[in-house]
């Protein structure tokens, strides 16, 4: 194979001392290395993008291994495999993405040897043997790392465990807007302070918030595209590696994780802008409070939301000594279910939308505190053991 | 609750001599009985309908429990549930489909009481309660059903393990037509015979059996719809019981099954016609004949379907000795991987369809057997140690 001349194509490389081409890239990668990578790239590099180039991995071979990367619209990312490298080429290349990730995933042998011969990169695995046409990385759009500490255009802002991240974001992540002209609200504002940090969604009917302990370096506020957040989310749980490099520049949250064997460095494009004061529309006392069992209340409130009809899924709570009472009428008939719980106040009717109440109760565990003070002021949830999650939910104005 | 008056609306009994409705229904089920109703129903009451009346479970109360049902355009189906039943009306009435299927399967109680006072029916579990609007059942469109043993308009065709059916029909389903024109070629053919029954079925491009021993009463010949026929196994594996009675009547085939409180009753309605004379499509003889482990291949032609453009997703099999060396080719690059095989005959060249050879491997478990002739005459894939099946595949023509 070292001696096989391929027809290089326009920018094919002359034939270096050993009988290789200049561009010849021969890396060996465990399958499972390689799988790791996959299940990342292939959250952000899409079978389809406005930029066609964006459908393809950039690839560049280094010193002990291989840089994998991609990017969509909101997330810049760059996987580093180690493994046995003595390929002479360093210049970086384009492989078709879909067809790429699907067969890196699904190799037969136990690792995959990788060589690239001008235009061509051939895969070897097992008996399994393939080659695919590359593009020339001229045009691919440039990616704005982070450095492996957070170095370089990015300010380091500290360490943080992975799981606690991915708690912060998947916490609050659903009280973002939908409707993109919604600018910042469509985002997930991030708080870096020296002694925590906090996540924050709100689409103007419902806030949620999680605060979080960690020692950080530095302060900082940056709005993540909710979208973009969770693929970036979504690549961090693929990913092994208990902390993340959070660090924050101009326009980018910069993360770095790092696993045996990978290494991955993504770059968050922010949205413009920051949430108002968001801290004055919560209220401070309250004329009721109630505990319950979270999911009890959660089935009953699922459970009538099928009988509520419309876009706002109203169900009917009356807060009583002792209990809730859950009610809600629409086109089919009408149901009606008790939950227990512990009251401190007066009796309290509020109306729901049953989908913004549940998803503010989905990241409670165990029992839950509700506090209310009437339908013009928004409902706090909590977790009554507390534990820095926090939501409020405007009631439905009814007549 | 048994004082209650309720508004009847035009169609309202007088009360009866226990101060109750004549139309009175009451009811005790086992959540758990229900549960398994509604995972059978589900498969047949949709939302959306042509006919709206068919998005309602019909329900009918009977001396010693409930029966409900349901149909959609191919299949009628009956559960009768056991149960508490101390109800006094008989006549057949609507509940609104998609609340009650939804409902009747997230129930907190360990039971359910239903209770029809007039057009409504009252749903009682733990503290739930829920009161839902009924339609009348004029208008329903009229059910089909086999007797209990099959008899009735049916006759009896006998009854056959309920996993020997689910094997036969999801063996050859792949092979039916999608498109609604190819007729009778969109249904799976099943003969019955005295001492066994034949599920085929074919898009004129390839062709599935499979053979089954059972000791039937009756011979028959019938075509289900490969939609409706995917309805009824799905509804017959959601349930327990494990014989199937199988009735055939001109233009349904009947099926029936006792589980523990729960009996179904189905009728699929046929599409009309028989399979032309297919056994001669079947070569008898063949030039070349190779023995692979299906899942190796299977794999191998997975792989390689990635690389091939097109359609018709082809994939060169190249059956020489000890192997077959497949290869595709395509935009992104080309593919190689040799299979180990013990083949039988002179070496031979075949493209196929990638997706036809996948799916008519499928079935077959441990090795395959492939047999060969050449790109003029199909190809039949069969299980090495025999059990029934075998599926025949025309090679692509290539120049």
């Amino acid at each position: 194979m070292g001696e096989k001349v391929v027809s290089l194509g326009a920018r094919g490389g002359e034939a270096g001392p050993r009988g290789r081409s200049a561009e010849e890239v021969d890396v060996r990668i465990a399958k499972e290395t390689l799988n790791k990578a996959v299940s990342a790239l292939e959250r952000v590099v899409k079978p389809r993008a406005a930029n066609p180039l964006s459908t393809y991995v950039r690839a560049e071979p280094l010193e002990g291994g291989l840089a994998l990367a991609g990017t969509d619209e909101e997330v810049d990312l760059e996987v580093r495999l180690e493994g046995e490298a003595d390929g002479l080429g360093r210049e970086p290349f384009l492989i078709p993405g879909a067809p790429f990730l699907t067969l890196a995933r699904s190799l037969p042998g136990e690792e995959a040897e990788l060589r690239r011969e001008g235009r061509v990169l051939e895969i070897r695995s097992g008996s399994f043997h393939t080659s695919l046409s590359l593009a020339q990385a001229e045009g691919y759009p440039e990616l704005s790392l982070p450095g492996e500490e957070g170095e370089g255009r990015f300010g380091v802002a500290g360490r943080l465990a992975k799981d606690l991240f991915l708690r912060g974001f998947s916490a609050v992540r659903y009280a973002a807007a939908k409707e993109s002209y919604r600018g910042v609200f469509c985002g997930v504002q991030i708080e870096l302070r020296e002694d925590g940090l906090r996540f924050v969604a709100s689409d103007g009917y419902r806030l949620a918030l999680q605060d979080l302990p960690a020692s950080l370096g530095l302060s900082a506020r940056v709005v993540v595209p909710a979208r973009g957040g969770e693929e970036a989310a979504r690549v961090l749980s693929a990913l092994e590696g208990e902390e993340v490099v959070l660090a924050a520049r101009k326009g980018a949250l910069g993360l770095v994780l790092q696993g045996e064997g990978v290494t991955a460095r993504m770059a968050l494009r922010l949205l413009e802008g920051e949430f108002p004061d968001y801290e004055r529309v919560i209220p401070q006392e309250f004329a009721l409070e109630a505990e319950v069992e979270t999911e009890a209340l959660a089935e009953t409130l699922k459970r009538l939301a099928v009988l509520s009809d419309g876009e706002n899924r109203r169900v009917d709570l009356l807060f009583e000594e002792g209990r809730i009472k859950a009610s809600a009428d629409g086109l089919w008939g009408q149901g009606e279910e008790e939950v227990e719980a512990e009251t401190r106040g007066p009796a309290l009717a509020l109306a729901f939308n049953a989908r913004y109440l549940l998803e503010a109760l989905a990241p409670v565990e165990g029992r839950a505190r509700l506090r209310a003070s009437g339908p013009q002021t928004p409902v706090l949830v909590e977790p009554a053991e507390g534990g820095g999650y926090r939501a409020a939910v405007m009631p439905l104005r009814v007549s």
